[in-house]
């Protein structure tokens, strides 16, 4: 009688894309970000920062996910790099067929960095891998410190936190260092970084940070 | 032979129960609010603040939205009135039956004013009707002047707007002008509010309304 592990993962459609969409990721060498949280959390803004810093040695490529408006793709579009939304309509998240659909005409390979702005929600997106390396959460000063409590499956399903605004410190009674203990007790090993895209403080570490994962996953950009 | 109108809605479960829990406020004279917003917005805040503005003159009951924690039940009740919170678990919105539930052991007719706190979320409470007078959309200075336009479903289903954090004004680039205009686009009739929990500020005008539609509702208040 042969024995049967029922503890094998039934999988979802949605992870057989997203699984697909990994492995498509990993052939190219591209390094895949996928970003959430609330709205105004400032995810637009960050990738803007991220995109003037690194365009200039690296091939990025930017998704981003919303109900309706193309705000958000005109935005980061203008600084020159390549950006296209999604409309999910009334959908809460983006999923890995809406991510595989908007990629299927460009190779993968293009690109060494893909930027995935997700739709601004701390529910949803938990539970939808878009084949993406890292997701990374936004927590902005002054959202209520409490938030990585009230939402702990997005915190678990998180590797980075960037804890954003901090130059509202002064005029709210937010503590950044609260958001991040609030946060490493759900997730202790999570990447912490405490920025300011405004005053740019911050900035540089992310950005580090992000080079020393783009050379991980390729040494050689293919950018000159 | 007999016509059927096939435009007749067929009701969801969610949309009958709520249409139960309206009936049982209005028999009673209940008014009921349904605040929804991005996390972080200030709900809590705002029900803080008006929960000690109307305490004296009106009996309060506050049901608190949450995936986990007991938070904002807990900073609510501090102020002497009765406030129970709801976790959702992984569901990003309250539903009518968690707030028929809630309560089943409670008349309502035991309260002038029900405010229920939904869950952080811009998306999905918009499909949820819990029986409510009116559903109140906050939306905070800072959070991105654009999130009316992003999110239309939210701005159709909520009849008064109230711009949150007005202090934070000199400190962004946010203006609540737009915020205002930009929502106004997608919904003209809303009744809109410019307030500050911190400052102060609107928070008169707020108080007022309330208070002209509580008397609308039920002109003799039960409390002394």
């Amino acid at each position: 009688m042969k024995k049967v592990d029922l503890r094998q993962k039934v999988l979802s459609e949605n992870e057989k894309i997203a699984i697909a969409n990994r492995e498509r990721f990993a052939e190219a060498g591209t390094f895949v970000l996928n970003l959430v949280s609330s709205p105004g959390s400032g995810k637009t803004r960050l990738i803007e920062e991220t995109v003037k810093a690194l365009k200039d040695d690296y091939r990025i490529f930017v998704v981003t996910g919303d109900l309706m408006t193309e705000n958000d793709a005109e935005r980061i579009g203008r600084h020159g790099v390549e950006a296209v939304q999604i409309s999910t309509g009334e959908a809460c998240h983006l999923d890995a067929r809406m991510v595989d659909e908007k990629l299927l005409k460009r190779k993968a390979s293009a690109y060494d960095l893909i930027v995935i702005e997700n739709v601004g929600n701390l529910v949803c997106p938990a539970s939808f891998d878009l084949g993406e390396d890292l997701k990374v959460l936004l927590v902005a000063v002054g959202e209520g410190d409490d938030k990585p409590v009230k939402y702990p499956p997005m915190v678990r399903a998180s590797e980075v936190l960037v804890i954003t605004k901090t130059d509202l410190m002064p005029y709210t009674d937010s503590d950044p260092d609260v958001i991040e203990e609030n946060a490493l007790r759900i997730k202790p090993d999570m990447t912490v970084f405490k920025t300011s895209s405004k005053t740019g403080e911050g900035l540089e570490q992310w950005i580090d940070w992000l080079r020393s994962q783009l050379t991980a996953k390729k040494p050689k950009p293919h950018k000159p």
